[in-house]
């Protein structure tokens, strides 16, 4: 066991001497196997570990007692131990998420913030080699390309998952031998209904009538994936390097991307893809929302003259300007006609940080947001086809929904103005705000926005 | 449906102008479409069609039906039609397959040999979309790279798949609308039990408890796979031009494929696998038994020093030869020390085409075998671990198991000769041959080989 591990650390580097490492210790088998574990290979390996347990205030009683658990386990082992305690149904609440879902928020959230009181490098986390299998298919399930095919990465950023080479059994034997207890369900609590799903019902009947082997093939196919995906990366990333031009703003952010759109053509389809969703990356960070034939349609400008663009979400768009194919962020006043443009009111934003318990003003043209929640570049404008936003309760509605809902007539749905983070709506002016903007306790900092002189105050 | 399945033809290439089609029809849903279908495009395509039914000789009256009613659909059509009869269950019992992979062997061998009466240039199979997903599930499930998680392609050889654009469920649709009739259950019946658990089973619960868009979900990742696969082979393919070298006979077969190490070793882990499969490909054109363990283990050679070599199945070795990484068969003298060499017995070989009736002779010491069937290089050795040979019944069984039955003393089976084909074992002199060698009605070439003057004459 100790021999499979260590090979896989070193494999993949993992880590390095002098490590200071935040274990993921939720109590149960997984978790505890990986703080005895790396207890154990502690000296040969050079790491500091201090153990980090969240409590998810649920599940009453049984969360107290492997809050202890995971306390009493970490003192025999001499490893220092913290326990938070966090309000995850609140969180899922205010956010519009799953409980699951802001369980894994807060989760990663501790870690990272622990990791820096730690001095910490690394955040070792549980993840085994069913979990890999389950990964994999729940990605292939809902739509993903190499990339989600390869599962989870052994590093990815300050995250290490040292356990992707064993198996649950190979963990649960381990325990048994060494005689170490650990709390039942507690890992599978904190994953989804998806995922349960497929771990505890189409895993097994594919295991059953497939192919016994299936968890292992799974994992194979998964592998080649990963390493097609970073092959892929790595082309793209050379052709950006010799053919690619940017802009950047004065703190040097990049503000477009460009490419060389000959050189590119000359490339197969999979390699324009990749190139296309690394420029869309270094303008945006996030790929959230953007699909494939967002890329394809992108990458049909490399056929198109000079001056075609096309629209892509997170307030993007892609342009062919000559030899060159831009991502570039759409500028405010290009994407409305100039006689609506003029009728769209002025706001004045202003962003600083929140004490808890400020009050929160409570008027029709002076809206506080929180800003950290905004992922794209904040536009106002009109209504667009696939505008939504985030009601009480946490449910999505698309704008078009919520205007009827609102009984407001047709032919004046087109002449409220909202302010929109890509296609999530933050403020229907003079309706309603997004519940998912809205300022809580977990807010850092606020952007206010007044209304300034427009024609619709609401 | 006539401009999905048309876009699909054009994009992908899958006609010409001018082109003699075979479309292989069951008489179900699918394939009554698919002739439907291309006998609409017909002109615009500019295609020859005829239509081929295959009868399995199974399922009694329900198959006869099948078979008239692909008949009257063509006529009515106007499409000449040929029925050929087979008999898949003796075909299966003879070559050790289940009914069903008979009845794929036999319907591709069939459809082939019409296309060649027929002057024809391609033959069109009813794949569609749904078919797609549970053959990208099934290799995944049974271990696949990313070929196989691209499942099939619209075109491999002169087979062409003009449905894969369209799902189950539109083909019905239009059949209905037109009112076109078709058989029920003929396609389900040719595939078998593991495939219809995946469709009927498996592929309706993750649509129902993952995600309800899970087949086109899958067909997606599947795409960027085939996309990957296809671009990895052509940089394996450039690598090969320009860092490659190889050894031929007589007739221009390539013999042994060699590769300058250092140029291979500076590339990515993909691009080595890649590089390495494509060599054994272009010594032995079969990857059958061929692993991702073989393959690594070819890779580490890279690493090693000259002369260093591992055994590959099919009688293939990788071996590194100063600066050159080489794939090569292995040389019959070179498998088995000297002295055991002298005691094997001599064998020769005469190869002729099988006359149907011909009397197959009877002794000890000349055997014929289907030649067809030899897929690597013959070798005459003693048993190797994992040898194995076909029973009567189609049954596999090592031929360690096979002399432990056989009552063989320990001492006396390492010195049995044997013929081999890789690891398949043609016939263990003395003993007994392999059924899966021996002579069918199907047989086209006889081998027949002939002991001459050896020690251990059975």
């Amino acid at each position: 066991m100790y021999r499979t591990i260590l090979d896989y650390i070193r494999r993949n580097r993992l880590f390095s001497p002098g490590d200071r490492v935040i274990v993921a210790l939720s109590g149960g088998a997984d978790s505890v196997c990986l703080l005895v574990v790396l207890n154990e290979l502690r000296e040969v390996l050079g790491l500091e570990l201090k153990a980090v347990h969240v409590h998810h205030g649920l599940r009453g009683k049984e969360a107290d007692r492997d809050s202890e658990y995971a306390g009493r386990l970490s003192e025999t082992l001499g490893v220092p131990f913290v326990c938070v305690r966090v309000d995850a149904a609140l969180y899922a609440r205010e956010h519009g998420m799953s409980v699951e879902e802001a369980g894994r928020h807060l989760r990663y959230q501790i870690f990272e913030k622990e990791r820096l009181d730690f001095s910490g490098t690394k955040i070792a986390v549980a993840h085994h080699r069913d979990d890999q299998a389950e990964t994999i298919l729940y990605n292939l399930f809902r739509g993903t390309g190499l990339k989600g095919l390869g599962g989870m990465r052994p590093v990815r950023d300050n995250i290490v998952r040292p356990l992707l080479s064993v198996g649950r059994e190979e963990i649960l034997a381990y325990l048994a031998e060494k005689g170490i207890s650990y709390c039942e369900d507690s890992t599978n609590a904190q994953t989804d209904y998806v995922r349960n799903r497929i771990r505890s019902l189409i895993l097994p009947e594919i295991r059953e009538e497939v192919n016994r082997r299936a968890g292992e093939n799974i994992l194979h196919a998964g592998e080649m994936a990963a390493q097609a995906d970073a092959y892929l990366e790595k082309q793209a990333d050379g052709i950006l390097k010799a053919w690619g031009v940017r802009e950047t703003d004065e703190a040097g952010t990049i503000t477009a991307q460009g490419v060389d759109a000959k050189a590119l053509l000359a490339e197969d389809d999979i390699i324009k893809n990749y190139v296309i969703r690394m420029m869309i990356r270094s303008v945006n960070e996030s790929m959230k929302d953007i699909t494939m034939t967002h890329v394809e349609s992108a990458a049909a400008l490399l056929f198109g003259s000079s001056g075609r663009q096309v629209d892509l979400p997170c307030g993007l768009i892609a342009v062919r300007i000559f030899d060159e194919l831009w991502i570039k962020r759409k500028k405010q006043e290009g994407s409305v006609d100039k006689e609506r443009a003029v009728s769209l009111p002025e706001l004045d934003f202003k962003i600083f940080p929140y004490k808890k318990g400020q009050e929160i003003p409570k008027n029709g043209y002076t809206k506080w947001f929180d800003y950290d929640k905004i992922k794209c570049a904040l536009s106002v404008r009109y209504r667009e086809t696939g505008d939504y936003m985030t009601l009480a309760g946490g449910g999505r509605k698309t704008v078009k929904e919520f205007m009827i809902n609102e009984k407001i007539p047709k032919e004046e749905r087109e002449k409220i103005p909202l302010v929109a983070d890509g296609s999530h709506v933050l403020w229907v002016i003079g309706y309603r705000i997004s519940e998912y903007y809205k300022i809580t306790d977990d807010t850092h900092t606020v952007i206010q926005m007044q209304l300034n002189g427009g024609k619709n105050n609401g």
